[in-house]
């Protein structure tokens, strides 16, 4: 008998020692083991598993300590067979299981149906390239802060506050610095009676459904969208609206006639990050006052905008008290802790109170002093700021990479920060192959269709993001992802040993390029002009009003054409083959890849000047 | 204008400090202070909200930090105008709060009508006597080791085992603990997949309630039994069956026919504290099986008799999967931790897990790595245990000073154990009467009414725990109660000078006693014998089985009758003295009050060797 007794699991969160005895016990408990049969020794299971042998023994010793196996002087461990008699039960009710569990599914008032969720592998730390969104990256998590706060909160007085259940009452020191330290950032003004703590968002999420929706209801929502909040609404019996998103954010017409309550993620659309412009607030807010509709904002990660300013939530700007606004505090704090709160008007607010009451009674007391203590201390400042940093250097050099490398491969949908991008590959590419194969190169990307309740959902859609990926990697993934796109679709990218066109050399390149403004398109969907100017240097514009702005310099080096930006392509001296079809210039770099496709459109200025 | 600015709340759970700074804020951000008019001095206002003076010093010197008021050299204190300009925002809502306040109580789904429950005092530990059943007593946490385990839990791998947010997974660890540590002691084996953790056991009840129940499922509850179950099915559209509560627990009979669900707290039943019998049980599952329903059984404090040996659960003895088990960790763990699991077919679990994904998607992975450390380190099973001893040395005392002191104005319910009793006081007093004069001289009762669904609430009992009142307090305590009660019913017990009787003395008394055995009832209705030897010896036999058993001396001192037991009333002498009425032989102690009521029945043994 070769073959191991037990197999250990590379994704269990249990430590190997303790994984041993369990799969050992369960083992045991089973009958799998052939009975009277010596236990291979620890230095053999250690061999078999590849695990230390010190590890076997320890748990072996434990498995002797509590009577699972016999020691037997020179002859080795044994299943203890008297255990297995002592729990008779156990075993009788194993054979009765399959006819038990009929029985219990009928009993079942609307069993949920499960979703057809994206599930990211456990170990995606181990993946060299995680693009996913919303993975905690622990290396990120403020932990001397925490402990310091968990410090203070274990002090004698303040388990006296928490450790006694209080029936419905919220830690008052935390509603305090959500009030005063959270809310005001999201220019919400609340009282105290206004907030509720929550067991993460989706708690407020659920309160409010139980609350406010059953099947008369008919509630608007996001489509593409979250789906567990669908879920939660299709399980209320709530007719559904599915409202388009645009680059604006959900679109307002007659389509949301009817609904009596909307729900949004305004700052950064769940699943496309698409950030709801203040004109589209306005007009959300006007709609529902003409419709008598109530809002839900929720705002799970506030607004992180890098390009421009946040803007103020919708309950912040609702003078009519009909936003219903919902966030988390595990944008800082890891999302394990499920420390939710929601703000609306303190009819709301008592009502849910209540219910919460019957669910959970209140979220525990000890998490909500030890957040108040780690906010009042002002860590939670300092680590969203920490946090947006790095963020915003991630979410900002996936999009440079992305536009660099795979201009012609990728559209994203606009945003204006946040930690994900919600791109489109090429037409022919069905993404939930896409991902399984990048998912052997070790690049992981999230396909997108289980957010769409309609069939619209378009197949060559995914989302990428960079909250579990290091700044470092994110490069060299999309180059990797270039690849595989390259390798996979059949709307191949023209290389540079492909592609038509006159290779530009000696004169001709200096004549198709200098006193030129060329005219392109970034992968956001943004013009770019580049002038080129007789004097080596470089002016680069992008944006539609030229936002980002950057200049360099040029110059013709063994019949390529050399072009260093200050900070665009990373400020690297970039090297480029030319051809030229028609009125397009083509860039390929040393390795053949398209990098750039321009129109040289007129003359520039200071080509004028020149004549 | 000598009244004060603002008041504090002496039941507020914020600091002195913190109050004041909240209630400046509020009255500032209300406008309630007048413009431009200097603050009180914070000598002043210490004086008149009767705090420390450096506590308002450091109250306004936050607020002058935050920017709420202004501090004008030598002229002192300001409120800043500017920062309520800021905010007006908030003002405005104020206006509007009634007019929106109607309208949202029309959108409510079946909004939930509020208990009648009993609250206790949030400042109980300021009375002296809080006879008050499942407050917890901070002084019984067990500090040090729960920080020991949170140290633990807050280690670097630990911290990325539970920061992230797995969706629906428990922590392994945790599982592993309680399956392996605390259900055997209830004597139920269960696999992992039988599990599931609760956010106390409210959540449990809730998820099965939403999982089994809805308006065609006839549930049966106990009568009296507990609130919030009560709530939760009657939300869920159930017809209840209130099935009565005898001294073996709930009844077993043909009203419950055509239940499909039965809920039940064998161990301790709530409110009465009986513990349902092994027969009863048997009776129960066999009740199940017939009609093919299922059970719930809430262990919430698991099983804790002092007088006999713990039952097994209900789940440990079905033979047919029938049993829902839910308990929490709340007894050794602070409810407000809210740490609570089920144990049910791995279908039930599955279902219940899929829904808890919805509303919270699993309770706090922190508080479950930590609670796993503290069981594995064994400090439950130590602190169980020193709990156990508590509260049993509390309970005693609580039966037994009742059954001395006022073993004429009240009877008790048969409890085996646990931290309550369940008392019927006299027959002309309200409860809710005689719990408010009680509150008044520092004595906490628990009011029952809440508790019973039906019009049957005994309007003359009451409950009564040990959780919140030390042992040394109980004795007093108790006295204190039979003074009240003394003074508020019509029906008084007689006192020494009240009574009617020959009061004897001299050798009349050492006739009427000696070589007699009497007998008597104790306040928990069980039978008592006294045998009163020549020799001057006592022995005393207690319950229908002469469980309990002691022995004395007795002697005859200054016409008083001397009696002092090994263990009984305390091991102290007890003088009485003593009034015949026919075969009634009664003891009043040196206030006057009576003590006990004997008929010497028949002779002892030792009188007729003696003839």
């Amino acid at each position: 008998m070769t073959t191991a007794l037990i197999y250990l699991d590379p994704d269990s969160n249990l430590n190997l020692q303790a994984q041993i005895r369990q799969k050992m016990v369960e083992a045991i408990m089973l009958g799998t083991f052939p009975e009277g049969r010596r236990l291979p020794s620890s230095r053999k299971l250690a061999e078999q598993l590849g695990v230390a042998r010190n590890t076997v023994v320890l748990a072996y010793q434990q498995l002797v300590d509590e009577g699972y196996l016999l020691s037997r002087e020179r002859s080795g461990l044994y299943v203890n067979e008297k255990i297995r008699q002592d729990r008779v039960g156990y075993q009788s009710k194993l054979t009765q299981r399959s006819e038990m569990s009929a029985k219990w599914r009928q009993r079942f008032k609307g069993s949920l149906t499960p979703g057809q969720d994206f599930h990211c592998p456990p170990n995606w730390q181990q993946y060299p390239f995680p693009f996913i969104e919303g993975q905690f990256d622990h290396s990120l998590y403020p932990v001397k802060e925490w402990r310091e706060a968990s410090r203070l909160a274990l002090g004698i007085k303040e388990i006296n506050d928490w450790a006694g259940e209080t029936g419905e009452v919220d830690d008052p020191m935390l509603i305090e610095q959500i009030r005063t330290k959270i809310l005001p950032r999201r220019g919400i003004q609340a009282r105290p009676e206004e907030i509720l703590i929550t067991v993460g968002t989706q708690q407020a999420l659920y309160l409010v459904a139980e609350l406010l929706v059953d099947s008369t209801v008919a509630v608007a929502i996001e489509e593409p969208g979250y789906p567990d909040m669908r879920r939660l609404l299709a399980q209320r019996g709530a007719p559904l609206v599915y409202q388009p998103v645009d680059e604006h954010g959900i679109t307002v017409d007659e389509k949301l006639d009817g609904c009596q309550l909307i729900y949004v993620t305004p700052s950064h659309q769940t699943p496309t990050a698409v950030t709801m412009s203040m004109e589209r607030r306005e007009q959300l807010l006007a709609k529902a006052a003409e419709m008598d509709a109530l809002i839900i904002e929720d705002d799970f990660e506030f607004e992180s905008n890098y390009l421009t300013q946040p803007h103020p939530a919708l309950r912040s700007i609702d003078t009519e008290d009909r936003v219903i606004y919902m966030s988390c505090l595990s944008k800082v704090l890891a999302p394990g802790l499920r420390l939710g709160f929601m703000v609306a008007a303190p009819e709301v607010i008592n009502e849910a109170r209540k219910l919460r009451r019957l669910i959970v009674r209140h979220p525990p007391l000890n998490n909500q002093r030890t957040a108040a203590f780690f906010l009042s201390l002002g860590h939670y400042d300092t680590f969203l700021m920490h946090l947006h940093q790095i963020f915003e250097e991630r979410w900002i050099a996936l999009r440079r990479a992305l536009n660099y490398y795979m201009l012609f491969y990728v559209e994203m949908a606009p945003a204006q920060g946040g930690t994900s991008l919600w791109v489109r590959g090429p037409e022919d590419l069905d993404v939930k192959y896409v991902a399984e194969e990048a998912a052997k190169r070790g690049i992981l990307i999230e396909p997108i269709d289980h957010y769409y309740a309609t069939s619209n959902a378009p197949k060559n859609c995914f989302r990428i993001g960079v909250t579990g990926i290091p700044h470092n990697r994110i490069r060299e993934g999309v180059l990797q992802l270039r690849q595989l796109f390259h390798d996979l679709t059949s709307n191949k990218t023209e290389t540079f040993a492909t592609a038509r066109g006159e290779h530009l050399t000696g004169e001709a390149l200096v004549d198709a390029l200098q006193n030129k403004t060329m005219m392109s398109v970034v992968a956001y969907g943004e013009p770019c002009t580049i002038e080129i100017c007789s004097g080596g240097e470089l002016v680069g514009k992008a944006g539609f009003a030229d936002e980002d702005e950057d200049s360099g310099k040029w110059w013709i080096e063994n019949e390529c054409w050399h072009r260093q930006w200050q900070r665009w392509a990373w400020g690297e001296t970039g090297i480029y083959d030319v051809r030229q079809e028609g009125d397009v210039i083509k860039l390929f770099d040393q390795d053949g890849w398209l990098i750039d496709r321009y129109i040289a459109q007129v003359e520039t200025s200071g080509a004028e000047n020149a004549n």
